[in-house]
């Protein structure tokens, strides 16, 4: 913008967001300075204190701006015993929104992958054996996503569960509910034949 | 997100974006804080700067955080002695981009609109006046949209120069180009034929 170098530099810091090209961006910086510069700072100062603020949970990894996160520090979540491991904070965000899980998480901020380096300190699991051997765990929840890296990294995890005797499951994949069989690729159609479950006795 | 409020803060905030829902707010959190917390704090550094500095140019209105804008001082620009009338900062950074028009321009911010309470005042009409007055004008060109109300401020500006003994034009409202005449709108049609233009003698 020839007539305000902010403006441009403005326009060229929102493209720091993902899917915001050169045109949303300018609809963005436009927005803010025409019809809400306050809702510009706020976001200005949120983005400051999460930046500038918001680190790792020492148990669980998560995003959080405490030593400790919300969950960990949860007696009653404690008290279930369940450990749920996934790749994401993201993952924790949409597992939280089903309500069908009381236990804890643990997240990897990844998976293994050897080619790229990526190896189990890389995903903090020397912290997790520490927890498997400190804590009273009923049983670990393999949430990782169902990519090869997904796999690999449940099937790690689930043979240091098994080294310390401790259960090991895996959440299932298969036909996503409200979805049409024959939508449904291949890959997901073998899962959900592989991981087929008793009706009757 | 139960583990961290300013997270929760965060994808609060970024929805003042427009376009700007639940799931890309909490994707564009996740993705500033796991990969581009640099990106993060100059966006921040951009929105606080941009909301508190910029202001608008006393001669032509448009948005700046000098008293003038760079189009304004410009002495080739100001020789040039057409004044483009437009209703948006946005519409300038739009005509600067065909390259075509080398004069200056002056920003309504809105259009006139009797039933919103928007005279001729809350447009800087006033200042716009003076400055057919004060300055060497060859021509008006108004620029505002194909509105009824873009209309109207058209009309009112005309009328204006009118008085002064100065020249407005309108620019043309036609069939876009590289458009095809079947897909477009009979308004935009009717128009395209009131403003047909000789190709012979
Ligand atoms: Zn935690
Ligand atoms: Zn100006």
């Amino acid at each position: 913008m020839q007539t305000s170098p902010l403006l441009e530099h403005l326009m060229q810091s929102l493209r720091s967001l993902p899917g915001v090209g050169p045109k949303s961006s300018q609809r963005m910086a436009f927005h803010l300075l025409q019809r809400d510069r306050a809702g510009g700072l706020r976001l200005a100062n949120a983005l400051l204190q999460a930046m500038n603020e918001i680190g790792h949970c020492e148990d669980c990894h998560t995003f959080t701006e405490q030593s400790h996160c919300n969950i960990c520090k949860n007696p009653k979540r404690q008290e279930n015993g369940q450990i749920c491991i996934v790749e994401t904070p993201a993952d924790i965000h949409a597992i939280e929104q089903t309500g069908q899980f009381s236990g804890r998480y643990f997240v990897l901020m990844g998976h293994l992958s050897p080619l790229d380096g990526i190896g189990p300190a890389d995903l903090g699991l020397d912290r997790l054996a520490e927890r498997l051997t400190e804590e009273t765990i009923s049983e670990i929840i393999l949430a990782t996503n169902p990519t090869i890296e997904g796999e690999v990294t449940a099937s790690y995890i689930a043979q240091m569960c098994e080294s310390k005797g401790i259960s090991a499951t895996r959440i299932a994949h298969g036909i996503p509910i409200g979805g049409e069989l024959e939508m449904v690729d291949s890959m997901t159609l073998s899962h959900s034949f592989a991981g087929r479950i008793k009706m009757n006795r």
